[in-house]
């Protein structure tokens, strides 16, 4: 075999263990914990169904790409929970590492591409960062709205805490933040999340 | 909330489903089996990345989506193992069933649309259905050569099976193809494929 494709089908198999990184979010009929790559291909698929929300025009393509692998330094690095304030200072530092090992996997031309595609999710300045950070917002809110706000509930989540997390996907798209906006203050007032 | 939105969001909570769908695969470190939702995200990530070798160009977003949903219908059908030829029998009927209803929650022109999409791969005529059963067929096959072909060995399948099930691929990539085979050889003289 030919050492790009060896290398790119590295990569392929190392991703595999996204599998078994487990998000905080239940799944909506909240039998179990919630993984990255299922979490990553559900983000794909409201791309290209919700396009048509977006804020601005962006690369369909490259949107979809960045969502599947928008969590993949978490094999080293683990998930950060987004309420999580003391992880979430270390976690610039446990990512970078593990973008360099996890990309660095790749052939040099897409290890650079994939990195950057990383990168530029992480620093929010396109609409296609835009638009996927909408997906990466809304998907766990449409889970935690199907399971009565278990998660929110267990957790003691703040409708203060879940605005900060949400507000960002309005950049991607104002009508998914409406959207998202009025479903958190109907769960605040049913009690799901605390004032 | 717009009916339209309201529609596109049901198909979306619906889809979570495919979380639970289980393949007969199982992970690389061979912890348990794979669900569709899980495959279908690795063979999307696969396509952007080994998207070289396709025969024909392509659609990449296209193509994409066309993974993302291929095996929406198992929700209702089920997933019917490539070696099982019984269940086989009934797989088509099943499974536009199962379109009908699916799709069908959708807006009329999305469900339309990844209807087409659906059928466009089931029929294998385009480039896009191609390249996808390529990545379809190749990504358990990287899985099970991964667990030293434990799928095979507890399922007693033989060369002749998994070259049936494989060289469609042919079609999408011919060096995927020349790669398969050379894996499935291998994996035969070995014995975890009988001969």
């Amino acid at each position: 075999m030919d050492a790009r494709l060896e290398r790119q089908l590295a990569f392929i198999l190392e991703l595999d263990k996204e599998k078994n990184i487990l998000r905080q979010t239940h799944l909506s009929d909240y039998s179990r914990r919630e993984n990255d790559a299922e979490h990553a291909w559900h983000m794909a698929v409201m791309l290209y169904l919700l396009r048509e929300y977006a804020n601005e025009p962006f690369d369909l393509a490259k949107a979809m790409m960045m969502a599947l692998i928008h969590d993949v330094v978490e094999i080293d690095a683990g998930d950060t929970y987004a309420y999580d304030e003391e992880a979430k200072k270390t976690q610039a530092e446990r990512e970078a590492k593990a973008a360099e090992r996890i990309f660095g996997l790749l052939p040099d031309d897409q290890r650079d591409e994939l990195r950057a595609l990383f990168e530029e999710y992480e620093a929010q300045e396109t609409p296609e960062a835009h638009i996927v950070r909408s997906m990466d917002s809304l998907q766990p809110l449409l889970l935690n709205d199907k399971t009565e706000g278990r998660d929110w509930r267990s957790h003691g989540v703040r409708m203060e805490q879940v605005i900060r997390r949400q507000e960002p996907g309005r950049l991607g798209s104002e009508k998914l933040w409406e959207f998202s906006k009025a479903l958190i203050e109907r769960n605040t007032r049913e009690g799901k999340i605390l004032k």
